[in-house]
């Protein structure tokens, strides 16, 4: 990387289907200058989140991203020249940086951040996919020692963090995920009571049989077929954190909405509430505190998924929603 | 009706398609017995609800009507006979007495009713109706003076109420209800701001006529179509009380849920959330409180619409779910 050249991951379409590497572009561009309340950022790891995918669509809780622009994505970097109060060169921060080597951007949407060893865990489990899991599981699905707590897209960022938040709470927590080895890897390493592959056959079978007692609890990622096998397990007066619909963002979403709504939320008096972390920033600290001590005594254990260059980034991206990722994916610039 | 003889409507088969008048037979029984812990009910009025023709489905909140047994459904009568303490002869109750002239029913499956002048409120404002609107719209619902609330079945023995005590706490209210005639009986006589015939066109462009500002507070009592329309048009952080799915009821449901479950429930942060009066028995005194103060202060209207004859309890309860009755429907035996 040159000193004087900004590299960018440019969306050249908006895809209609699935997401492919035609559309992206690398393109280089001056680094910019910041302006007064900006800071100048110099990225160091990019996050891949399936709501990169949603945002393409528009419809979401920011902006849709246009053609022929920056491709938005969350990033940790470093300040490099400062415009802002509070900020200064060489503070870590997080925000909304978009793909590229550097960002000049608004000291008002970053978040300067603490200096953690590995820095990768600032976007892991001390970043939006840890708090996600926190304050869905614990504020939105209010899980009660000794209830079933099933999570999608388990082996994920957030839904293994989740998993392992529910077992230190004490609860029976089933994962779903997609493939042998990922359903392994959450009952054997992660401390999961069992896990239900859905690429393996009816969900909705395996699931009765991993949680015979019903769902207390279910966390939401997917949406679609998987909330619809658990919906009609769900036991009177469960909750449904509902965090994402990955199922829905990457091709032609589904002509329809689960069956079960609204018939069984009243028969069963269920609560289905969607989230989203932002919302819980005051509460914060006290997440922080709670993760950083599970992460000290070994309770909770985080895992990384770290691919190395910003050309790499759609691929990244690509691959995520496609479910090849274990734990959180991040690009290093 | 003589003095020896119980007459009884049977459900004959459980209806595969529509409910017709071909599902229901009369039948004449000897007057029962009371057991010890029963008490002997002559039955005033028949409350005729939605959730009747669910239960002939099963899975709901009680066990299925089975073919060739009494029709079950609430009703309101006076203690003929007691073998229970607590209750005695002249004892006015409700409970699920089945459609029929006397029925033996254990006291504990009764609540004993104050007497009040005109009797059919306690199956209209003060009973299950009145409740269901009271609790579902506050304590789900929880509208704050100046949102915006939609009412489906806004005609209805439950709607009206909702939307009146909307209308008391200070709401906008939009009733949803089908044809000229309800719609206008909506805003002409109980104070509705807006209503939509969902006879008459698109319910969306409606809707997003009726509330402008979008939609704070849903009180779903119909689930489907509707259901789908109002969740696009509801506010961050709305909320919506699953009360009901009567579109689901009569005839085969459909084949597929509302779609944006789970996407604009994640990207809005809603909460939809079912629930059962029965849930509330607890606060049910301060319930009637406000209701009776309301009712006596002229901020609330009853309706009622009172069918003559046991023998027209098929027809009436046809006729509900085929929507031609306004306010509470209930057969005077």
């Amino acid at each position: 990387m040159s000193d004087t050249v900004n590299r960018q991951v440019l969306l050249v379409e908006k895809p209609a289907g699935k997401l492919g590497p035609e559309h992206f572009k690398m393109a280089k561009a001056t680094i910019p200058e910041p302006k007064d309340g900006e800071v100048l950022v110099r990225l160091r790891y990019i996050s891949l989140d399936a709501a990169n995918r949603a945002w393409m669509h528009g419809a979401t809780y920011r902006a849709a991203v246009e053609a022929n622009t920056v491709m938005a994505g969350g990033g940790i970097g470093e300040v490099v020249s400062s415009k802002a109060p509070g900020l200064a060169p060489g503070d870590i921060v997080f925000g909304d940086t978009g793909w590229q080597d550097y960002a000049a951007v608004p000291a008002k949407h970053l978040t300067k951040m603490p200096k953690v060893e590995p820095m990768t865990h600032l976007l892991s489990v001390y970043g939006i996919a840890g708090l996600t899991a926190y304050f869905g599981l614990l504020d939105i699905g209010k899980p009660k020692a000794g209830e079933t707590v099933v999570v999608s897209a388990a082996a994920g960022s957030v839904g293994s963090i989740v998993g392992q938040i529910a077992k230190i709470k004490g609860c029976k927590v089933v994962g779903i995920a997609g493939g042998k080895d990922k359903c392994n890897w959450l009952t054997r390493e992660l401390g999961f009571d069992a896990a239900v592959d859905y690429k393996d056959g009816a969900v909705f079978k395996a699931l009765k049989a991993a949680a015979p007692n019903g769902i207390d609890v279910y966390f939401d990622n997917v949406g679609g077929d998987i909330l619809e096998a658990c919906l009609s397990q769900m036991n009177n007066r469960g909750r449904i954190a509902c965090c994402g619909a990955i199922s829905q963002y990457d091709g032609v979403p589904s002509a329809h909405g689960p069956r079960g709504v609204p018939g069984l939320i009243v028969v069963k008096r269920l609560i289905m509430q969607g989230f989203i972390v932002m919302d819980f920033m005051d509460q914060r600290d006290e997440a922080l505190s709670d993760l950083q001590s599970w992460v000290a005594s070994g309770k909770l254990k985080v895992q990384e998924d770290v691919i190395n260059g910003l050309e790499n980034t759609p691929k990244a991206l690509i691959g995520l929603l496609a479910g090849e990722n274990r734990g959180k994916r991040m690009v290093k610039v």
